[in-house]
């Protein structure tokens, strides 16, 4: 084992001083009294800090407690407008972009569309140009920008925010965080779309020792793990690779190069080209009528919409889906033994007898399953989430380092 | 998220004691002002701090430097007598027991026949009985004991070390801590064997930021994750099940009840019953003659001997068990992304051969494999090796807590 990390006055000076902020965004407006009752500090330590706040602008006095005798105390309350943050959700064909104050409230959000993907560095220059006008604007009222996390469906190397691959978009080996913090001038930081997916599913239910395991089931299938409040990253970038756990040896091909995949039996992508494969050979199946005779129309939706109408094509291919999710969540469980598992995406989004046959599959499999206590339900689903959790991702990095301008 | 933990000055002059105490163990004999320059204090804090580690009788005098000239320094080092902690693994027919000192040498070991584990209150007494003779044996001429960690293959539920489930044992909703700790005078402390065995396999890697999954591959298939130099429990102690994920669907019935689990397939006890089938049915095989006819006699080393000796029936058996356990591994590594993965167990000890089949099967089934930094290799074999890690579980968890006697 290394030597512990050495602690230091500092350290327990911030630590005081992050507890106090922690304090005004959650249950302010608040007094100077209460502040330090409830972050366990002498008034005196509270009102340094306090002082401290006031001089950086972070906040602003509120007026005084109305209640009570005597001299009434100043409450205190953050300012919403000295400074926020921005998350980017990087899609193929449109960039998601958000921004929350020093509160956490979001104070904008808009979107823009995409064009061709290549050159690599030209696409990534857009996406730049946006997000700084975006930034740009809100600083005429919002104050300072602290930093803008970024979200892609991408292998991102830790640390370095290096996209290893990015299939969606044919890329390999792009600098990406090297490459937007160039133009963008405030720290800059890189995850993956479904680690920010899940943080952001994750953001009000992090107290305590919970593990969740969040899985994105859209066209492609991906997972990520939130443990102790925690993003697990793995060590090279490539965890939560759900999608491609093998669950039908005998499976078709799937694009990784493997055979039988999840994502190869599951995605909304195979539920789709199945749909396609079936109509080509039989004539009868309700989403003939859905696409209207032309199969290139048929997607995942299309098929949902189909087997709830009651069309036998369809139902098989949404149960066997359902089946084959259900036993590579119970491989995640079987490890990991979670006690949340949040199914977001597209596909997610079709019902609670979906869901069902999903969890009735995953626990099929599951060794112990009368010892565990897991909660399976589906996320919730806003255009804007994997652009929200890239935000929360950046606040939370530049918490945990002690960056914020407090 | 929570409130940050609140820091005190107790904290730092706790953990500047826990670094003092670590370089004196780890690059002890050495002088005050060594200390002072490893650990980054000056030397009157060093000096302040060796004084109270004297008094607690924890180091002691090593004679002076003999290099130099002018005064020369008082070495110090850790005294091996004062303390000693020891680790129990908890067997189905035999218990075995080490002990360490302060240093983290092993001081003694030993094992103990078992009887039946039914009453499990007499079982467990006479583990109690046989710890505590182990330990009042070493107080006569080690000091005081810290602590005894105890291994077992079962379910623990964390947090109260009650056995969830033992299947080896038939026991089921035991409170094997409790009932151990009433009659041992030190801090008692429950693991899974597995989760003990990756401790001991990992111990003198733990440095830096590694994910090891470690796999142990006996008569029963578990496994347990260390990342970031910490056991990954999950939040109910049923983590690490790999061998009951679902390796072929339309596989034998496993013992937990489900169909085509891992240790239904390439445990020792599948591979032995495999080879017991096929040898009732098929008259020719090397393992007849190996077992001298009596087929109850069949075990996984038998069948290994008999693949090695070129035997057809064994080799297949070795090879599906091979191509089996690799695919597993690579749902735990495709979801974990893990830098190391170690082989432990019986059926580990069977050879490079063996090792490079596994290994390969699960590359065979890996996203992104070029992608990936990933060592397989196999555990130390000792048959100490759990006991070891129950030990060193126990010190680990005093050092965390801040409850060693320093």
């Amino acid at each position: 084992m290394p030597y512990d990390k050495k602690l230091n006055q500092t350290q327990i000076a911030q630590t005081n001083k992050y507890n106090v902020f922690r304090c005004l965004v959650r249950e302010g407006p608040i007094n100077r009294a209460a502040i330090a009752k409830r972050v366990d500090l002498s008034i005196p330590t509270v009102m340094v800090i306090v002082d401290d706040l006031f001089e950086k602008g972070m906040i602003k006095s509120a007026g005084k407690s109305e209640t009570g005798v005597g001299k009434q105390p100043e409450i205190l309350a953050i300012d919403p407008r000295r400074c926020f943050y921005v998350g980017v959700d990087i899609g193929r064909s449109t960039i998601r972009m958000v921004a929350n104050n020093a509160i956490g409230a979001e104070i904008a959000s808009m979107k823009e569309p995409t064009g061709d993907p290549f050159p690599e560095k030209q696409f990534i220059g857009y996406v730049q140009k946006r997000t700084l006008q975006f930034i740009r604007k809100l600083m005429k009222k919002n104050g300072d920008v602290l930093g803008a996390g970024f979200a892609m469906p991408a292998l991102i190397e830790p640390g370095t925010g290096r996209v290893i691959t990015a299939p969606d978009f044919g890329w390999r080996d792009i600098p990406l965080k090297d490459w937007l913090q160039k133009g963008i001038p405030c720290p800059v930081l890189v995850k993956n779309s479904t680690q920010a997916l899940a943080v952001n599913e994750t953001h009000s239910t992090r107290d305590g020792d919970h593990t969740t395991l969040c899985v994105n089931l859209g066209y492609g299938i991906g997972a990520a793990i939130i443990s102790g409040g925690t993003l697990y990253d793995g060590t090279g970038g490539i965890s939560g690779e759900l999608g491609h756990c093998v669950v039908d040896r005998d499976g078709p091909l799937c694009k990784c190069g493997n055979s039988g995949c999840l994502e190869a039996v599951a995605s909304g992508e195979a539920i789709a080209r199945q749909a396609r494969m079936i109509i080509l050979h039989h004539a009868r199946s309700k989403i003939t009528e859905l696409c209207g005779g032309d199969t290139s129309l048929i997607d995942a939706k299309m098929v949902f919409d189909a087997a709830r109408a009651g069309d036998g094509i369809s139902v098989k291919i949404v149960n066997s889906a359902a089946r084959y999710i259900g036993m590579a969540l119970s491989f995640a469980v079987n490890i990991l033994d979670p006690d949340r598992v949040i199914l977001c995406g597209g596909l997610a989004q079709n019902g609670n007898e979906f869901l069902e046959k999903i969890k009735s599959a995953m626990e099929d499999h599951l060794v112990s399953r009368e010892n565990r206590n897991l909660n399976l339900s589906a996320g919730v689903f806003d255009e804007y989430s994997t652009a929200k959790g890239a935000a929360q991702v950046l606040f939370d990095t530049l918490w945990v380092n002690r960056e914020l301008p407090i």
